[in-house]
C-alpha cells in the first residue's frame, strides 16, 4: 500500500514527539508500505512567527508573511527526516517548491492548483520515506504561498490524491470523530465510518480534528481519509465515499453551534428584490450570513430572520442601518437581534431515504419543552435555532433519541 | 548607483535593529540609488536551529541540516521587507531558489556556481528594494544548500557581481579593518583602502569583519567592497583592486596568530620523497599544515619544521608515529613539538617594489631581543614564528616600526 500520514503541530511539538512520529512512520514502512509523511509546524511556532511580523507591521504584507510562516513547516520536515534517519530509516524532506505544490497567488489562503508527484514517487521507489511540508506551496512565479490555517490537512489529502495513495491518515490528539462533542455528552460514540458529505455537514464537530477543505478535496478525488490518534494504534474514523450500508444509519451525528447571533428584520415590504437589497451590503463587508428564514407574507409585509457570527452582530446591524434605512429604519427600529441562541443540527445521509427525521427531531425537542425559533434543512441535515440555555439539553435529547450512544448495528429505526 | 548592502546577524538581531536597517536602506534609496540588501539570520538563530538538529542526531545529515538552518535567513528577509514597507518603502524578499543562486551540491559548504540576477533587476526597476537571503542557494536539482559559516558575505559579493553593482557594502559591528588588532595595539589605525590581495593575507584580522571567501570572489569579479559599521555613517575600509598609490604604503598591516603549534622532525634522511611521505598521512586525516621550513642538509640528514592548528598537534604527532615510524621513530623519538609559539606577519603589496622589508622586520624584532624560530615569505607577506610570550611586544614593535600608527601620507620609507 501507499500510505500518506499527516501529523499536526501537537504531534511534532517537541523533539521527543518527533521521535515518536519517526517510529510510527518506520513501523508503517516495515509492514511493507510506502510512506509519505506531511507535517505541520511545531505547535506554537506559527504563532511565534506571526507575532514577529505584527511587531514590525500592524497590517503585514501577505506575501512576506507567507515567506516567514512557511519556515515553521520547513524546520519540521528537516527535523522529522533526521529523526527517521536516526531511527535507522531512509528519509528525504520536500518543500512546497520541491514537489511543485503549485497554488494560485492568494497569499495566506492559497488554493492548490496542481502537484508534481514525481519527485516524491522517485524517493519512495528508492526506499525513502518522503517527508513533505504541509501548509505551503508556490505560485506560478515561484512565490511562496500558504494555504491558511489548518492547511496541512489539505496538503495531506492533496498529496494522497496526487500519489493515488490508498489512504490519507490524519493523526491528531483525539481518536476520531464522534457522534457529538464528548465533552457535552459523555456517552457520545466514536464514528467508525462516515461519508464525505456527512463529514462536511458535521463541520462543527469535524473542524477540531479535520480541516473542512481537506474533506472537500478527499471527496473530489475519492481519497479515503482515516482520522486517528497519534498516541495510540486504535482505529479512528474513516471518511469515505457514501456506502449503501450507511443509509441504515439515519442520523450520523448531532452538532451544536453556540457562536452565532440571530438578527430579525420586521415589517419588510413583500416585494421582489428586498432580500437582495438587504444582504448585498453585508456581503460587501464580508459578513457571512448562515441561516436565512423568511416567513409567508401577511398584510403585505414579511419578517426575515438570519444568523451571523456573534462577533459580527453589532457591525451587521450598523451596516443595515446605514445602507438600507428605508427597510430597517434610520435608527434600526425594525431590527431586533438576539445573542442568546444556539443552533442544533442532526446530520445523516440516511435522511434521504428515511422520511420522518424532521418530525422525530421536533418531537424530541418538544418533549423537553424546548421552543424552536428557526428551522432550516438541507438534503442530509436539519438545523434548529433554540434558546442557548437549552443547547446541552437539546444535544443530549437528540443524541439519545436517535440512538447514537448505541453501536450502529443496534440502533432501531425511528 | 546600484548598491548592495549586506547586514550580519547582529545588525538584524532584533525587531528594533531591523527597523534601523530598513531606515538605512531607505536613506540610500532616497539618495537616488538602487538598493539590494543581503541579510543573515537573526543572531543566535542559526545556533538555535543547529542545536535542534543535534538533539535529534549526533551526526545529522547535511542536506536536512541545510533545509533547517536556511530558515533563519528566510525569516530575516521577510521581516526586513516588512520593516522597509512599514517605513514607507517598497520591498520584496528573495530566497536562494527565487533568484536562482545555484551552487554545487556540497551541503553545508556549497560554492556558488551562478546567479540569475534578472528577478532582482526586475524588482529594482520597479522601484523596489530587493531583500535577498544570504548564506543559502539551491543545487541543480532544487535541493537547498548553505554556503558555510559567514556565507552571507559571499552571497553579498556574489549578488553585487551578478548585478554589476557599483559597491558591496558589508555592514558589521566594527567600523573597518585595522592595521593590527586594536585590542593589542591601542594606536592601530583604520585602513581606508586596501587591495584584495592584502586583505586575503590579513585574513586573521579580516576574518572577524569579512569572510575570506567573499574577498576572493570580490577579487575575481572586481567588486569594490566597503566594510563599515551599521551603527554609524562613517566611511569604513574599502577593499579594492590594487592601485599604484598603494605601493607607497610598504606595509599595510601586522597580524599575529597564536593558535598554532610547531612540530620539528629531526634527522630525516636527505633523500627525495621524504617530505611527501611525511605529509601524506596528515593530509589524509584532514590536518592542515601551515608553514613548512626545511633547512639545508648536513651530514646526509635534515630537519623539517612545520606548524599545525594547536588543537591538532597531539593527533598529528600520533599519526606520524603510527604511519612513518621509519622516519620519526616508533615512539616518535625524533619528533619535538612546541605549543608556546606565535606567528607574526607583515603584509603589503608595496613589498613587491621595496627591497628590505624583511631586513627591517628582522631588525625590529632583534631590537627587542626576540629570537626568530622560523621564517616564511610570500610575495606580499613575511611571517616569523617566535616564542608566544613575545607576541604582543613583537606586534607593537612592528606596527610602530613600520609607521602604521601614522596616516599613510606621513609614513616615511623604511
Amino acid at each position: 500500500m501507499l500510505v500518506v500520514q499527516k501529523y499536526g503541530g501537537t504531534s511534532v511539538g517537541s523533539i521527543e514527539r518527533m521521535q515518536k512520529v519517526a517510529e510510527r512512520c518506520l513501523a508503517t514502512a516495515r509492514q511493507g508500505h510506502q510512506v509519505a509523511v506531511v507535517v505541520s509546524a511545531m505547535s506554537g511556532e506559527t504563532n511565534r512567527l506571526l507575532d514577529l511580523t505584527r511587531q514590525l507591521h500592524d497590517d503585514p504584507n501577505d506575501r512576506e508573511v507567507d515567506v516567514i510562516v512557511s519556515t515553521g513547516e520547513q524546520v519540521s520536515v528537516g527535523l522529522v527526516a533526521l529523526a527517521i534517519r536516526k531511527a535507522g530509516g531512509k528519509a528525504r524532506s520536500f518543500l512546497g517548491h520541491q514537489c511543485k505544490i503549485v497554488t494560485d497567488s492568494s497569499f495566506a489562503r492559497a488554493r492548490i492548483v496542481s502537484i508534481d508527484g514525481q519527485p516524491i514517487r522517485d524517493a519512495l521507489a528508492a526506499g525513502e520515506i518522503a517527508v513533505i511540508a504541509g501548509f505551503q506551496g508556490v505560485d506560478e512565479s515561484g512565490n511562496i504561498t500558504t494555504l491558511g490555517r489548518g492547511g496541512s490537512d489539505t496538503t495531506g489529502v492533496a498529496i494522497a490524491a496526487a500519489l493515488k495513495a490508498d489512504v490519507c491518515e490524519i493523526y491528531t490528539d483525539v481518536d476520531g470523530v464522534y457522534t457529538t462533542d464528548p465533552r457535552d455528552v459523555p456517552n457520545a460514540r466514536k464514528i467508525d465510518r462516515i461519508s464525505y458529505e456527512e463529514m462536511l455537514e458535521l463541520a462543527s464537530l469535524g473542524a477540531k480534528v479535520l480541516q473542512i477543505r481537506s474533506v472537500e478535496m478527499g471527496m473530489r478525488h475519492g481519497v479515503p481519509i482515516h482520522v486517528r490518534s497519534s498516541f495510540s494504534d486504535a482505529q479512528g474514523t474513516w471518511v469515505v465515499p457514501e456506502e449503501t450500508d450507511m443509509e441504515k444509519v439515519v442520523v450520523a451525528g448531532v452538532t451544536v453551534a453556540k457562536d452565532e447571533s440571530k438578527i430579525i428584520c420586521e415589517d419588510l415590504p413583500d416585494t421582489s428584490g428586498v432580500a437582495g437589497k438587504l444582504f448585498a451590503p453585508l456581503a460587501e463587508q464580508n459578513i457571512s450570513v448562515d441561516m436565512i428564514v423568511q416567513n409567508q407574507a401577511y398584510d403585505g409585509t414579511t419578517d426575515l430572520t438570519f444568523t451571523v457570527p456573534r462577533g459580527d452582530r453589532k457591525r451587521a446591524v450598523d451596516i443595515l442601518k446605514a445602507s438600507v434605512p428605508d427597510l430597517v429604519g434610520k435608527n434600526g427600529e425594525r431590527i431586533q437581534s438576539d445573542d442568546e441562541i444556539a443552533k442544533v443540527s442532526v446530520v445523516g445521509v440516511g435522511m434521504r431515504s428515511h422520511a420522518g427525521v424532521a418530525k422525530t427531531m421536533f418531537q424530541l425537542l418538544a418533549n423537553e419543552n424546548i421552543n424552536i425559533q428557526l428551522i432550516s434543512t438541507s438534503e442530509i441535515k436539519i438545523s434548529c435555532v433554540i434558546a442557548r440555555k437549552y443547547a446541552e439539553l437539546a444535544v443530549r435529547a437528540l443524541h439519545d433519541g436517535f440512538g447514537l450512544s448505541l453501536p450502529p448495528s443496534e440502533r432501531t429505526g425511528l
